[in-house]
């Protein structure tokens, strides 16, 4: 039982500083993109062991693939899991946009969306690293799309939209939104892309379509 | 005459020298960033000396800020100027959109556009670098804001339309087209980019504009 208890008392801290790594690890990327990252860096920034920082990622390549997987959970948990919370239909649509648009908004990584900056970054570089950032905007995209499907299954947007086209043009208007919002320091994109998505949902919402919260239109 | 000669050749040579550095320093920028310019990079890979370098740029910084102009003047060459031939009104909004979806096509940079890559590595960083990205991301913008309020005032497009929202949401599906192509080494996004942007202009149009090419629609 001793053995057990001290067993679990070290996995228990391992997983809290492999924790802590991999949140500073993420914050780094934001800001100055996922090839900052070396094992020599984090752990002098946390005053750490390099063995230590070594122990859980044995190279720079796994250190940026963990911290590929990491972000992708922060996202599932600040956007995928609110807009889940909405109804299926129109009004999940638009909380898809909503929470992203949110999280973009929030100080979770000082340099905005994790995977604007990884995208921007990676997309012209082969390997793992580059896989697994497309991968995860790929899995984004899908999702976007499957509930735009659904809203038209259900009769809530029309049905000669192409789910594809209107999942992409609707998450381009966030992600640009966001980028330029940290380039200027200036909230007023966020407020710009809400009122734009709003209205593009609008005009494709039918009829029977529930009311979906609407933004003001600029003056 | 023979030293005004030796001059002006002397001067010839400088600003060739100087048009080869920053054509690869773009080049490397598009695909790495940056940050990952440095006057000894740029010597041992053109094959020059460091102080032959050092005298066209005297600092990394100087040498990013010269990189940032001069991909200001490669994206009016291959976007603003050949948007300029076309009529002024809704064509030429076509014109912007379509020429700058050439242009991230085109294998001018091997990492897409430019301006991507800056904006994403430069949002979120103070200085001097990240304020001249940001101010050509605020002369485009303004310029396509202005072709758009140029079509509303020929009456080519409805006038209830925001001339900012307008260009900021056509601008948006062309950038993160031009991102996905890159990602996933696909052109496919370019055509939905053309898609999209031509049913959004028809929805726009006046029953007085003339017609814009057009795109069919995904089967």
């Amino acid at each position: 039982m001793t053995v057990g208890t001290t067993v679990d008392k070290r996995l228990a801290r391992g997983e809290r500083s492999r924790r802590v790594i991999l949140d500073h690890a993420m914050d780094i990327a934001s800001v100055e993109g996922l090839e900052s990252l070396s094992v020599r860096r984090l752990a002098a920034e946390l005053d750490l062991s390099k063995s230590g920082v070594f122990a859980h990622f044995g190279s720079k390549e796994e250190l940026q693939l963990a911290t590929v997987r990491a972000a992708v959970e922060v996202f599932v948990t600040h956007v995928v899991k609110p807009a889940r919370r909405a109804p299926a239909g129109l009004r999940r649509v638009w909380a898809l946009a909503d929470s992203w648009l949110d999280y973009a908004a929030k100080p979770i990584f000082r340099g905005g969306c994790f995977f604007l900056s990884a995208v921007a970054e990676f997309d012209a570089r082969p390997g793992r690293v580059h896989d697994a950032v497309a991968a995860a905007r790929r899995d984004w995209l899908r999702l976007y799309e499957a509930a735009v499907a659904e809203a038209i299954a259900l009769g809530e947007i029309v049905a000669d939209i192409d789910p594809a086209d209107l999942a992409f043009e609707l998450d381009s208007i966030a992600r640009v939104a966001g980028q330029d919002a940290l380039l200027f320091s200036d909230a007023a994109p966020y407020a710009r892309a809400r009122r734009i998505i709003s209205a593009r949902l609008t005009v494709v919402a039918t009829a029977a379509a529930p009311a979906i919260p609407s933004a003001p239109r600029a003056p």
